[in-house]
C-alpha cells in the first residue's frame, strides 16, 4: 500500500497565495493543502502581531504531494522566477511515504 | 539523545476529527498535534473561502509520533476504512529524529 | 540549485513563544516559521476547546530551517533546558533539500 513521493513545501507571503495555486494547478499537481502561518526571517518579521496568531497570519504554507521530484522542481522554479523577487519565500522538499491512495 | 521515529501526517475534513482522534488514542498512540488547514484536491475546493483562511477552514492536519512505523501503518490502516469511503483524506509517513525525549 | 539543510521543529506552548523564538535568534538561524496547533498528549489535552481550533489554540509549531543540524541540536538543548521541566514540548528534525535560494 506504500509508495515513496516527495512532499513540496513553499512558504511565502499570503498575497501572492492565489497566484501560487494557479502555478501549482498549472503544472498538473492534484492536490495542495494550505496552512496559515507567520515568522520571521532575513527581510525581518513576517507578521506584525506575533501575539494574536489567528487575527494576523501574513504568510502561508503550502504543501504538495507529488510522485516525482521533477514535479516539485518545476513548480518551485516557476514559483520562484515569478514571485521571489519580489516577495519572501522558500521552497524545500522531504521524502514521504503514502500509506493510503490518495482521495483528495 | 536522538533517536530515530516516524511522524505520521493525516490531512482530512475537520467534521470527523473527533472521530479520528479516538482512534489515534484507542491505538495507542502518546500524543498527537492538530492544524487548521484548507486545500484543493481531486474532489474539488476544499475550503469554501480562501481568502479568508482563519474563519473557513474545512480540514485539519494531525500530526503523530510514533516509535515504530506499525503504529503509524495501524493508524492509518483504520483511519481509511473507517472514513476515506465518504471523507476526502491522505495520510503519509516521514522519518524524524527526535531531539528530546518527549513531554507531550 | 538543491541542497541539503535540516528542519528543526519545536511544538510547545504558545505562552513561551516569544522566549523560544529569542533562543532561536540568539542561536544565529536565519527565520523561522510559526503555526498555530492544538493536541493532545501525556499531559492531557493542549487545548481547552478542540472544536473552534481557530480560537483557542494552546500550542504552537515552530520550524526552522537550518544548514547544519549542529544548531538544529543547539537550538533544541537550550529551549528544552530552559522550558522544558515546567511546559510541554517536543523537538525533532527533519532532512529537507532547499530547492531555492531562500528569501527570507
Amino acid at each position: 500500500m506504500e509508495h515513496k513521493a516527495k512532499k513540496l513545501v513553499i512558504i511565502t507571503e499570503k498575497v501572492i497565495l492565489e497566484g501560487v495555486t494557479k502555478i501549482i494547478e498549472g503544472c498538473g499537481a492534484t492536490g495542495y493543502t494550505i496552512t496559515s502561518a507567520s515568522g520571521k526571517g532575513s527581510r525581518g518579521v513576517r507578521s506584525s502581531d506575533r501575539d494574536s496568531l489567528t487575527d494576523a497570519y501574513a504568510n502561508v504554507k503550502i504543501e504538495i504531494i507529488v510522485g516525482k521530484s521533477e514535479l516539485a522542481d518545476e513548480i518551485a522554479e516557476k514559483v520562484a522566477a515569478k514571485y521571489f523577487a519580489n516577495y519572501s519565500g522558500i521552497t524545500y522538499a522531504q521524502d514521504v511515504e503514502i500509506l493510503r491512495p490518495t482521495k483528495f
